[in-house]
């Protein structure tokens, strides 16, 4: 990918410009990392200038923009608010994501091996009842998403004694974290297959009826972005038995309003999209990480190619 | 130890008993590993024997015992129900519960960390609401016992970056799976502490007022024996805040009938002793192994020195 990496003397010059989703405590660090002040809003007419925030605001869709600092990870939403300008660079906020993400999918694959809830409710009726465990270990998760978090997921299934399988869209190399890789229409009998794909044109709606027909009673797990999957044939699926259980982070549409009928998916949890939450010091770090790789004349592995959305 | 290893050629003309708890199929695996048929019950004058069971019945108790087999890990209840014959080896069955257990631990810290009953209640009510979660990865875990249960545990938590303290007696080396070691009366600050202690006259009623007293709010897991905690020193620690949660597999006296205090601890699940169950082909296995170990002349891993009781 070929992307706008911002000269070193118009990034010295550049202004720091904050939106309001920037807290105070986070705006200073960025001051004090950049020792420059951190300006509000307001003009933009003598740029060059460096945005950090969840939106860019219409007025700052100029020339202006050198780069572009998203303080979160899905970047979809910013991307489809309007065309980027031109020569801005864009990196996003991941911070210990992966980490979060990948402890949240072990928690859910273990719940269920350990009947976790089903546990709490046994407790709650004062019922003692034996449970038999499932092993998880010597099972195999299959992952679509192979990139950070994607990664990380495999990674920590794999300490737990999981094999991984990561689904690409073209043969290569086994990436970090995974036992092999399969292509996205191999069918691979798997216990949990892990959803960790970004939103982009040619992920929307990756999950639909074909794939779900081929899941073979396995549980999905969806951690990425709620429009890659089909809640229609999901539905379909989990009546069918195609799959087993599902366990979703994200909805297509969120929040979920009491009404929606994603409530009544037969054998789901839905989770409030809290599994990949990033923290105020995420933010810091990791725009101090793109600085330095900036200015040290490199592309920072934040960096998102605006035309492909990841 | 000093262990009584069965003479080779005694064991050779052994005869194999099974008790009442070995279902067919494994009395068949049993015979093929063994190349002699599994007697029930019935007559022992012509020893010596060969037992595999839970319990000794008293009519075996003599001098023709050369080798009980437990199919269960614990054998305190064996123990404990009349002096062991001299010169009887004693071994048991641990299969693959070392893992089972461990999976059983992780995925209740993680089911914490990830606040997974509370999003299944969340659920279940048709309610959106972000709960934020905890990273498990660079917290205290401490860990009471550290044979090879302990070991299990501590050695998953710690492939998910979790720090593991053991508790041993004595000083010695780390064990497996373990960062550090400290002595049982070691203030160590943890976020979980783990109980996974046989029960003997030495861990009877460990886990008292004093210790609950200084854990700082930890997560209390037991997955040893019941009887290794006070519950009434536990309940008020769980109500004065020194132990902020606790998870039973086991208790003192099981089964817990609908109306027993103990369901009424709070902020506890209690999970019907359902870690560490043993599977038919873990008492085939384990067997099978101890076997080999003394036909080699060597002491079995699974040998239990009875004066111990582990």
């Amino acid at each position: 990918m070929t992307l706008p990496i911002p000269r070193p003397e118009r990034l010295a010059r550049a202004r720091l410009l904050a939106g309001p989703e920037v807290g105070s405590a986070v705006a200073e660090a960025l001051a004090r990392a950049t020792g420059r002040p951190v300006e509000r809003g307001g003009s933009v007419e003598g740029g060059p200038y460096v945005y950090v925030g969840a939106a860019l605001p219409d007025a700052l869709r100029g020339e202006g923009l050198v780069w572009f600092h998203s303080v979160n990870a899905g970047t979809d939403a910013l991307l489809g608010a309007g065309p980027w300008p031109d020569g801005a660079l864009l990196t996003r906020t991941v911070g210990r994501m992966g980490e979060r993400i990948a402890q949240y999918v072990l928690a859910w694959v273990l719940a269920e091996c350990q009947s976790v809830p089903e546990f709490a409710a046994q407790h709650a009726r004062a019922e003692w009842r034996r449970i038999p465990s499932e092993l998880a270990a010597g099972q195999t998760a299959v992952v679509h998403g192979t990139g950070r978090i994607g990664s990380a997921v495999a990674g920590l299934l794999r300490a737990c004694g999981i094999r991984t399988v990561g689904v690409v869209r073209t043969p290569r190399e086994v990436p970090p974290g995974f036992d092999a890789v399969a292509a996205a229409d191999e069918a691979v009998a798997a216990r949990w297959v892990i959803a960790a794909l970004p939103l982009t044109g040619a992920t929307a709606g990756h999950f639909g009826a074909d794939r779900f027909a081929g899941m073979g009673g396995a549980t999905f797990v969806n951690v990425g972005r709620g429009a890659t999957v089909d809640l229609v044939a999901l539905e379909a699926a989990l009546r069918a038995g195609s799959v087993g259980r599902a366990v979703l982070d994200v909805l297509p549409d969120e929040p979920a309003a009491p009404g929606d009928p994603c409530w009544r998916l037969p054998r789901t949890v839905i989770t409030s999209h809290s599994a990949g939450i990033t923290a105020d010091d995420d933010v810091v770090t990791d725009f101090a990480a793109c600085l330095r790789a900036l200015t040290g004349g490199r592309i920072p592995p934040l960096a998102v190619d605006p035309t492909r959305g990841y």
